[in-house]
C-alpha cells in the first residue's frame, strides 16, 4: 500500500505531463486481468459515447473484482433471487462498472451492444443507473450520497426479516461503492450515523479514496479524517490499497467477521488506473479520454484486444463468477420450500409483493368510524387512527418518523421499535434525518419484503426532496407522511408553515401527492397509496382539527379519480364551482352554502390528488369542472398550478407569501382565507364571467 | 462535571415522577440570578402563549450568560455595528433565549410587552427567530443545522474582511449554539467539515448536549461520538458541564486561544433546568409548563418575582452587559476614521451595501462583447464572461461552486481561491456540500461586505432548497447559479435533468428565479440580481449553446419587467402569442417565423423572471400577454405554472415527466420539444380560440 499510495502522491503533485504513468505490478495476474476487462470496457464505452466518467470503474476495478470473484453471492441467471447479496453504486457516475459487471457475469439483457450504446437514447446504459432499466441495477444513483443512504436501508431490511424470517430464509449482505463526492454530501453523515447506530453488520461500505474531484484535487475543499469520522459513528474500519488483491480480499474477510457493527473499507486508489497521462488527476474523472491515452494504456497494461472485444478465456472467468451462486440460490429455494407453511406462505406474499388478502378491511373500519364518531379531527389523527388498523392487517408495515413520532401519528398501536441489533419490530426512530430517511425507506422499498413509510413536517420534505424525488423517478412505493401541512400550524411561523412545498411537491413527475380534506378522505388515500406497488406517494396531513365533511355509508373511495363532485350545483345548471383541498375543504363547503342560499348553483370539487385526477379521461374530468368558467380554488397555500383549474377567469384564495407566526385563527385571518374570502372571489369571477 | 452528569443520568432513566428534581448549587450566585432572568423570561413567555419550547433555553441560560457577561462584544445602543461579535442561535426553537437576552441587555426594539406577544401573530417575537423582526437577530432560524451552517459564512467573512482590511477595522468572534437536532442533520456535517478545513479559528460553537429529542431519549435513534466526529474535522473540543460558570468561562478562554481551528464546546446540559418534575426529559423541550411546574421552578431556584418582572438589580447588570461594548464600538469607530482613505472608502462602500459607482459598466461591456461577437453560446458561458467583467468592477464578490467550477463557470478572470489560513481570496472550493454551501452563503449575505454566488446543476437545487428558502424569506442577497438548467445536458440523464426545479423554484415566495433566453438576457439579470440588495436570486442556465437573439445596441435592460415582448406580430392584429424562456426561446422565434409565412400575426414574449413580471401592473402584463387567448408557452420542463399564461385555451410544449440519458438532439426529439411542435401547438389553439 505504501508504495502504492507514493506513487499515486508522487503523480498528483507532479506537473510534467510527459512521463507515462506505470502502475504496479499486480500481485494475482489473473485477477488483474479480470479487472482489465472492467477497465477496457469502462474506457471504450466513454471513448465511443464520447462522455461518461471512464476514472471511477478503473480506479475500483480491483476491488469490484476481488468482491464478485470471492465474496458476492449471486444468480445472474436469477437477478431477482430474493436472498442475494446487492451490490449497490453510490458514486453512480461509475455507471460503466456496474454495466460491465452484468454483462461480464452474464446478466440476460446487458448485451455488449448496450454497452455499445452507452449514453445513447432509450439504452439500457444510461448515464448513471437507472432502476428497472436492467435487472441487477438494485437503485438509481447520481445524485451524490443516495446510494450509500440507500444501502442503510438494504441492510436493515436484510436484518429484520432475517429476524423475522430467519438465516434460512433471508441472511445476505450489502455492498455499496462511494467516492469522495457522497462523503461530502450531508446525506452521508445521516446514513453512517443511522448505520452505525443500529448495528448494521451485514452492511460493507468500500470508499474510492482517489483525492480527486472535478475541482481537482479533494485537498482543495476537504480535510476530514474520514476513517476517525466513520470510527466515531460505531464503524469498524481499514485502510488498505485498494489495488493489492490480496489486501483487498483480507479487507473483506476481516469486515464481514464483524457482525454487530457496519465496516468501511477505504481504499487508497488511483482515479484512471491504467491512464498513461491521466492517472491519478481530475482529467481521467470525466469525458472520453481519447485514443492515444486508451492506446497509451493498453500497452501499460498489457491488452492486447480491439474494443469491446473480451477474450473468451476471460469472459467464460466472468461467466463462472455470474453462474457460482447457483448452488447456493437453489439451496436456498429448498429450505423455502421445507419452511413452516406459514412462515413460507407470509415470506412468499411478501416477496411477491402482494398485500394480504383482506387488507382493505382495515380502511373500511377506519371509515366506519370516523363516521361513527362524526367528530372534528386533525388529519393527522385520522391518519394515525387508519395506520392502527392498516398496522395490524399488513405485517410488512415499516412506520418511522424522523424525530417527530408524536406529531406525526406515524407509530401505530402494536408497533415494536427496531433498536441496535434488535430488529424483531415495526418501527423506527429514524432521528433528525429527513434525508437519510427518505433515502433509506427508498433502499427498503428496493429490497422488498418491506413496505416503509416515514413522516416529519411538511415544511422539512425539503430537506429530503432529493430522495423523494428519486422515489418516484425509480416508481417504488416509499411513503412519505407529512404533517403540519400548511399555514395552520400556527405558532411556529414561516419557518415551519409550508406554502411552496405543495406545488413543489406536485410538480415531481409521477409523484403522487395527496391531501385529504376529512378523515375518510384519508382513509381513502391511505388505501390508494398501498394499492400502487409502483408509485411513490406524498400524503399531506393537518395540524388543526376539521369537520367530517363525508358522512355516506359504504366502501366507495371516491378519492380514487384524484377529483370529484363533493357537492352537486342545486336549484339550476351549476354557474360556479370551488375547488378545496385538505383543511381549506370545509371552507369551499361553507361557501356554497352562502351562495346556494344567494341563488347561485355551486359546486363543491374536492380534490385530494392532483395527479390522479389528470390521469383521468378528459369526459369525467369535464364532468368534475364543469363548463362554467367561474371557479375558484382554495388552499392554504401558493397559487402555482391552480391556474390549469382556475383559468384566466377564475379567483384564487389561498398564500400569496410566506406565512406568520401566531394563533391559526389569526393566522388564517391575516392572510383572509376564510369563506367570506371564497364567497367574495365567487362574485369577482361570477362577474367576470357574466 | 461528573456531578452533574450523573444527577442527569440519573433523572433521565428515572420513571418516578413524584421527587422534584433539585439543582445544583450554583458556582456564582449572580450568575446563577442573571440566568434565572431567562429562565423565568422563557418560561413566562412559553406559558403565556400557551406553545413554545422553555427546554432549551432553561438548559443553555448559564452558558449564554457568561458569553454575554464575559466575552460578547456589543453595543446594544448599535446593534448595526460592523465589527460586533455575532450570536446565533442553531436550535431556533429555543428563541426565547435569544430574546431573553435581547430584552435583558437593551435592545431598542425588544420590549418586555414584545415578550408578552410571544407567537402572537405579527408580534416581533415570533416561533422561531426571525431576522428583520428585530435588531439583533443576526438570522432566522428554526429549520435545523442552518444555524450552524450560516455560522460557517459568518466566521469566513470575518476572515476574508480580515485579510482584506486588517485587524483595525474587522476582527471578531462567532458565536453559535446548537442542539441535537442540529447535529443529526447532515447540513452539519457539510458545515462542520467546510469550517475545520479552512481553519475558521473565529468560530465557536456550543453544544446543548442535553441528550432528549422529541421521540424520546437521544439514544433511541443517534450514538455518535459527537467529540470525535468534531475532531476528524479539524475542530478543537471541549467537554464541559454546561452549568459549571468557571467550566464555561475556562472553555471559552480556551477555545479563543486556539486561532486556527474552530472550536466546539460540548456542554452537558439538562434540559429545562429547573423544573421540578420535567427538568432532563422530553417533557420539558415544548409546549406549556403549566402553573404548578413554574411555581415549582420558582422555589427550586428560589426566584420570587411575579412573571414578566425582573428586579431592578438583575435588570441593571443586565443592561450593564449590553452597553460594555460601548468603548470597544468608539475605539473602532475611531479606527476607521484615522484608517487610509481609500481603505476607509471601501469598507464603509461594502458595509452600508453600497455597489462601486460604476459598476453597470460591466454589464456594458459584457453585452457590447455578445453582440460585436454574434455567435451562439450557452448562458453558463455568457454568465462566465459577465462576471468576468463584474468580478473586475465589484471587489466583494465572493464566487464559488460546489466542485463543479469548470462545468458552471463561476470562477471569474484574475479571482484568487480561499484556502485555508489564506483569506485574501475571492473564491470558494465549497466542496460538494451543496446545502452547506447555500446555508453559508446565507451567513456571508448577513454578515455584510461580501456578496456571495456559489453554483451547481440545477437539478442539485434540491440539496440546498432549505437554505434557498431561507434566503427568500429573509430577503438577503444570496445569489444561486445553476447550471445545466434542463434537459439539454444530455448523455447525464434523468438523475442530473432537471424538470421539475423550476416550478418548484419559482414557487418559493420572493425568490428572484431568472431565466436569460440569450448572451444579452444573462448580463440583464445578472444586473437585477445585483442592484436588488433586499432579494435572494437564482440564475438557471444552459449547458448547450444557444443563438444570440438580443442584438440591438444601448444598455435598455429589457429583462427588468421580467418579460417583454421580443418580436411584435406583423401584418395586422396580434392573434397568437408564444412565449418562451432560456434555451427554448429561440424555439418561439423560429415557430414565429413559420406562423408569420403563413400569415397568422404572431407575437413572442421572453420571460426570463415570472416574478418581476408578476410585479408589474396589470396594464403591462396584458400589453405583453396581448388580448389573445391563443398562447403557447415553451420550455423544457414541467408545465406546472404556466396555466397562467396559457390559460384554458392554450398550449404548452416542455415535459411530462422526467428526462432520458442520450445526445441532446436526441432528448429534445424525444420528448417533442421542437419548433414544429410550437408550431403544431400553435394552430390547435388557434383552432380553439377560432
Amino acid at each position: 500500500m505504501s508504495s502504492q499510495a507514493d506513487s499515486h502522491s508522487s503523480a498528483s503533485s507532479s506537473t510534467a505531463p510527459a512521463e507515462p504513468k506505470s502502475v504496479p505490478k499486480p500481485r494475482d495476474q489473473h485477477l488483474r486481468d479480470l479487472a482489465d476487462c472492467i477497465r477496457f470496457l469502462s474506457m471504450d464505452a466513454v471513448q465511443q459515447a464520447k462522455s461518461g466518467h471512464p476514472g471511477a470503474p478503473m480506479g475500483m476495478a480491483d476491488i469490484a473484482t476481488v468482491l464478485y470473484k470471492d465474496f458476492m453471492q449471486f444468480d445472474a441467471a436469477d437477478p431477482h433471487w430474493f436472498d442475494r447479496d446487492r451490490f449497490l453504486l453510490s458514486n453512480g457516475h461509475g455507471s460503466m462498472l456496474l454495466y460491465s459487471l452484468l454483462y461480464l457475469t452474464g446478466s440476460h439483457d446487458m448485451t455488449i451492444d448496450e454497452l455499445k450504446r452507452f449514453r445513447q437514447i432509450d439504452s439500457k446504459t444510461a448515464g448513471h443507473p437507472e432502476y428497472k432499466h436492467a435487472d441487477g441495477i438494485e437503485t438509481t444513483t447520481g445524485p451524490l450520497g443516495q446510494g450509500i443512504a440507500n444501502s442503510v436501508g438494504f441492510a436493515l431490511s436484510e436484518r429484520i426479516l432475517n429476524a423475522k424470517f430467519g438465516d434460512d430464509l433471508c441472511k445476505h449482505w450489502t455492498y455499496v461503492f462511494l467516492g469522495d463526492g457522497c462523503l461530502m454530501e450531508g446525506i452521508s453523515q445521516e446514513a453512517i450515523s443511522m448505520a452505525g447506530h443500529f448495528k448494521l453488520g451485514h452492511l460493507i461500505a468500500f470508499w474510492d479514496n482517489n483525492s480527486i474531484s472535478i475541482d481537482g484535487a479533494t485537498s482543495l475543499s476537504v480535510s476530514d479524517n474520514e476513517v476517525e469520522r466513520f470510527r466515531a459513528s460505531g464503524w469498524h474500519v481499514q485502510e488498505i490499497d485498494g489495488h493489492d488483491t490480496d489486501a483487498i480480499r483480507d479487507a473483506i474477510h476481516a469486515a464481514r467477521a464483524v457482525t454487530d457493527k457496519p465496516s468501511m473499507i477505504a481504499c487508497k486508489t488511483i482515479i484512471g488506473f491504467g491512464f498513461p497521462t491521466k492517472a491519478g488527476t481530475q482529467k481521467a474523472h470525466s469525458d472520453a479520454p481519447g485514443e492515444e491515452e486508451i492506446a497509451g494504456a493498453r500497452k501499460i497494461l498489457g491488452w492486447d484486444y480491439p474494443p469491446f472485444v473480451i477474450p473468451e478465456h476471460l469472459l467464460s472467468a466472468w461467466r463462472e463468477i455470474g453462474s457460482k451462486g447457483r448452488a447456493a440460490r437453489l439451496a436456498w429455494a429448498d429450505r423455502v420450500k421445507a419452511a413452516p407453511t406459514e412462515l413460507r406462505t407470509e415470506f412468499e406474499r411478501r416477496n411477491n409483493g402482494e398485500l394480504p388478502a383482506d387488507w382493505k378491511k382495515a380502511i373500511s373500519a377506519a371509515r366506519a368510524e370516523f363516521i361513527a364518531s362524526g367528530k372534528e379531527m386533525a388529519t393527522r389523527s385520522a391518519s394515525g387512527a387508519v395506520l392502527d388498523h392498516l398496522a395490524a392487517a399488513i405485517p410488512e408495515l415499516l412506520g418511522g418518523s424522523a424525530d417527530l413520532t408524536p406529531s406525526n401519528n406515524t407509530r401505530a398501536k402494536g408497533m415494536v421499535e427496531i433498536r441496535p441489533g434488535e430488529y424483531l419490530g415495526t418501527y423506527m426512530h429514524y432521528g433528525v434525518r429527513e434525508h437519510g430517511m427518505a433515502a433509506a425507506m427508498n433502499g427498503i422499498a428496493l429490497h422488498g419484503g418491506l413496505i416503509p413509510y416515514g413522516g416529519t413536517f411538511m415544511c422539512f420534505s425539503d430537506y429530503c426532496r432529493p430522495s423523494i424525488r428519486l422515489a418516484a423517478l425509480m416508481r417504488i412505493r416509499t411513503i412519505f407522511v407529512m404533517t403540519h401541512d400548511s399555514i395552520g400550524l400556527g405558532e411556529d411561523g414561516p419557518t415551519h408553515q409550508p406554502v411552496e412545498q405543495l406545488a413543489a411537491l406536485r410538480a415531481i413527475p409521477d409523484l403522487a401527492v395527496f391531501r385529504p380534506g376529512d378523515p375518510v378522505e384519508t382513509a381513502e388515500c391511505w388505501e390508494l397509496i398501498l394499492e400502487a406497488p409502483r408509485r411513490a406517494a406524498l400524503i399531506a396531513l393537518s395540524r388543526q382539527p376539521m369537520p367530517l365533511l363525508r358522512r355516506e355509508p359504504g366502501d366507495e373511495n371516491r378519492s380514487a379519480r384524484g377529483a370529484y363532485v363533493l357537492l352537486e350545483a342545486e336549484g339550476g345548471e351549476r354557474k360556479l364551482t370551488i375547488i378545496g383541498t385538505g383543511s381549506e375543504l370545509h371552507l369551499a363547503v361553507q361557501a356554497r352554502e352562502i351562495l346556494q342560499k344567494e341563488g347561485i348553483p355551486t359546486a363543491v370539487v374536492s380534490m385530494p390528488s392532483r395527479l390522479l385526477f389528470e390521469e383521468q379521461d378528459a369526459a369525467y374530468r369535464k364532468t368534475v369542472l364543469g363548463t362554467t368558467r367561474a371557479r375558484v380554488a382554495v388552499e392554504a397555500a401558493v397559487e402555482l398550478g391552480w391556474e390549469r383549474y382556475t383559468g384566466l377567469d377564475g379567483r384564487f384564495v389561498g398564500m400569496h407569501g410566506f406565512g406568520a407566526s401566531g394563533k391559526i385563527g389569526d393566522v388564517y385571518k391575516k392572510f383572509d382565507i376564510t369563506t367570506e374570502a371564497v364567497v367574495r372571489a365567487a362574485r369577482e369571477t361570477l362577474a367576470e364571467v357574466g
